[in-house]
């Protein structure tokens, strides 16, 4: 199991929203397509309504807590608009952004009875966000800015052309809020080095599906991709190209705020003290020496956990870390330690006896490198086998759980077993309801052995997006594999005609195939 | 097994070559990076030449038959311009195109023991194509035009970067041949559509790793993609779309002409009497009812062998097919034919008496519908299991083999399971050497239940570049994986620095990653 470690405690601002879109309305007939993933509470009917991109106008209401000027909404009004109409000429999307309050009372562009206002209320208690789509109004009641962006994307699935290229959206009422609050994708950017390029373009498919943390496993074995200020020479030595292959302060500062924008968390992960071969390079010293037949045998194990400037580099490295990447947690990785070399090593034997650890080397895993710095917290279960036991274990030792075991995507398969991933239960352990609520969420991981930028998109897309519902959507409602499959065929069609190069799921076609080719 | 028949025979019309390449000269040691597929004969030394595109100029020498205006040659020369110097501007390339003999000799640029001529000959006996690299001196002898363009991709593989992004090739040696004579890729367009623009891409892929043959299986069960001339309603009401996924005439001259110049045969395959629904929806009375009880089920089976309009129909189509596609082979398919939908229409079982076929229907099959046309003349084995016995049956009696079997790549897999498909030893049965020369080649089979435009190039590239060894060099010179592995490495950051969206082997890195998320 990873072990995840709480740096500071913080919560998004809360205020209220109340957002107006103005859309043109007429009536006519046509089926409603679906929204992945499926939402709470969901009802539409036949009903339908013109939407033409020359009246749309996204507006802040009089009531909303945010206005002109939430960097979050402006931008999601913004990307929305290019989503929701994709043949609508780019240049002039600002000018349809924003239309005052009171020139919608005024009648501009027509009465109000004839658009849709689509409103986004924050309320201060826990209660679904709801969209709502009728005759002359629209509205949103959202709690978080957050929840306004997953409800443009809800509306923006909703909005479907038909063979003449006309735009529609049906009448329709949902109720929705995440089933878990951590629904995450892991990308390995060690093993292959992924461009930042490659990176957004991810963070773009994770908020059509919903997904809001992306877990960075930045750093591993094989290459140090990221340019510490502190220790320059963990990169400038450790990456696969020290100018070429890595992340520079300014590509991780964009990162994050790219995907801030989406409502998407980055955690960092900063694995050690195994999985450090990489850092070796440029900090030497730092790794404990192997012996064979009590010589030294020039191989080199995880992080020197005898030296005290082992300690003084962590507590520095760390240190940075935690100021670069603003959320609240931090992933410490600490899978898969190698205890041959430690115990091959006569000073690392010196240094157990001194601190009483014996021969438990898990004891110095931990004591050395995980509990000096902070209680345990979360904890990713990632072993293969009867997840759900372990899942089991450690909610009854009354710690929270993110569950990635059966979402191990990156392993390649026909693409018609995402039901695989889709029939998964994570809370089908015994367990009391105070212990299931400790199940946060889960995650995608896509480790990097065999995946780079070729093969990424595909390989993570559509798959993901089963995880997806099972991860936001009521388990009641999406627990059968032949009623999602259409639906899932949809949305990916809309992936692609968002640019997103989605992989099939069987044989047929998209009225938009990709064409990025 | 698959049937292919020919309707035609003609060969390539071979002409005397001459080709002059010039650039400049200088001296340094580097080492010689490899070439993909591995040559028959190779040998370099650590001296080097630098190449500047600022003096580079393909000429025609003096004995060439052809000469500038040779289309393929021409072409191949503007291609390759680009590929050899992917940083050059594109827009000056024409201007380094050619040079005059006369210039060359009156030391335009430099005398001409400055620089290295390369020379193309046509030899008409059958002797290796070779490439000479020297000082002062680069000349290749070519038996056709396309040995040439072969020849251009060999000497495109050897000019390599240093650090400071100046260009350099070896001092080199290389007589070349492919061992296998078909060297081929099936693309499947009617499980998904594959967009022109995708078939292309898969050209330029297949000529850098030396593949001859694009095996076309455009129609199938699920849509009918080709837009027929005689018949229109075919593609109208079979392919999934009428107007968006479809090949036009001109589509498919395109595709032909692209191919061509690549020398690369486009072989049409229009399955049947099976793998034909698509057909009927554009074809009524085509397919055959099938009965249940008594009575028509309401179901449609294979081509209808009762009816004469179906042979005439079948004529028509297939003249066309021969007009369109020049090569001198069709593939007619002929495999997975269900005999339930035959044996249950009674209009079938009379034919069947009339016809003096007894209850025997892979009789009606054949001579309804191969044998009918012409005699059977190459074999494709393609079913699992004992794969060698069944090319040893096919020589056995006589035919000519094309070997599928071990290379069905729409099959998703680890990458680092290419191994599988280069360690295929097609000529390892019990035969004598006139049997095992009827083993003409073999190829990649990349089915579209899974595959579109979204995968199939990570999932085609470089396992499919695994087979092109196998299919060109000698069996005993790439015998061992793991000499190859580096090599395959290297030649995968070749295809992405040309834009190939080849997938990773294992972890690591390429000096230019695929930059086109």
């Amino acid at each position: 199991m990873d072990v995840m470690f709480m740096i500071t405690c913080g919560r998004y601002i809360r205020s209220i929203l109340y957002l107006l879109l103005l859309i043109s309305v007429q009536f006519g007939p046509h089926a409603v397509e679906g929204v992945w993933p499926l939402p709470q509470a969901f009802t539409s009917s036949p009903e339908r309504y013109p939407v033409n991109s020359q009246d749309f106008y996204f507006v802040y209401g009089r009531q909303s807590a945010a206005q002109q000027g939430c960097s979050v909404l402006d931008t999601a009004f913004k990307r929305y608009f290019s989503l929701i109409f994709p043949d609508h000429n780019s240049g002039s999307i600002n000018q349809h952004m924003y239309l005052s309050h009171s020139t919608t009372r005024n009648g501009h562009n027509g009465s109000p009875a004839d658009r849709l206002s689509w409103t986004i209320y924050l309320v201060p208690f826990c209660v679904p966000d709801n969209l709502s789509i009728s005759a002359g109004k629209a509205s949103l009641n959202a709690e978080t800015v957050w929840g306004a962006v997953r409800g443009l994307e809800t509306f923006s699935q909703l909005v479907y052309q038909d063979d003449f290229g006309s735009y529609f959206v049906n009448k329709t009422e949902i109720d929705d809020f995440p089933r878990f609050q951590f629904r995450g994708i892991l990308l390995d950017t060690s093993r292959h080095f992924l461009p930042v390029q490659a990176i957004l373009k991810t963070l773009d498919a994770m908020a059509y599906s919903k997904f809001n943390v992306f877990h960075w496993h930045i750093v591993d074995d094989p290459s140090f991709p990221y340019q510490s200020s502190t220790f320059p020479d963990l990169s400038s030595k450790g990456a696969f190209h020290p100018m070429t292959h890595i992340y520079t302060q300014s590509d991780v500062r964009r990162v994050i705020s790219y995907a801030r924008l989406w409502g998407i968390r980055v955690l960092p992960e900063f694995d050690s003290p195994g999985h450090t071969t990489s850092w070796g390079k440029g900090q030497p010293g730092l790794l404990t020496p192997c012996y064979k037949g009590g010589t030294p045998s020039g191989t080199f194990g995880p992080v020197n956990p005898a030296l005290p400037s082992t300690y003084r580099f962590m507590a520095r490295l760390f240190k940075e870390v935690s100021s670069v990447f603003p959320d609240s947690y931090v992933h410490l990785g600490g899978d898969e330690v190698d205890f041959h070399c430690w115990r091959s090593n006569p000073d690392v034997r010196v240094f157990m006896q001194k601190m009483g650890f014996g021969g438990d080397f898990t004891k110095l895993e931990s004591q050395a490198f995980v509990l000096q710095r902070t209680s345990l917290s979360v904890v990713e279960v990632w072993r293969a086998g009867c997840y759900l036991c372990e899942v089991r274990r450690v909610v009854k030792a009354g710690l929270r759980v993110i569950l990635a075991s059966p979402w191990y995507l990156d392993q390649p398969g026909p693409t018609h077993n995402w039901a695989r991933y889709y029939t998964v239960w994570p809370l089908a352990f015994k367990g009391s309801e105070e212990q299931k609520k400790l199940v946060i969420g889960g995650e995608v991981c896509m480790w990097g052995e065999y995946v780079d930028a070729t093969n990424l998109t595909p390989r993570l897309w559509p798959r993901a997006s089963a995880v997806a519902e099972r991860l936001w959507s009521d388990e009641k409602q999406t627990s059968s594999v032949d009623k999602a499959f259409p639906r899932l065929q949809d949305f990916r069609c809309k992936l692609l005609r968002r640019g997103i190069q989605a992989e099939p799921l069987y044989v047929g076609h998209c009225k938009h195939e990709y064409q990025g080719i």
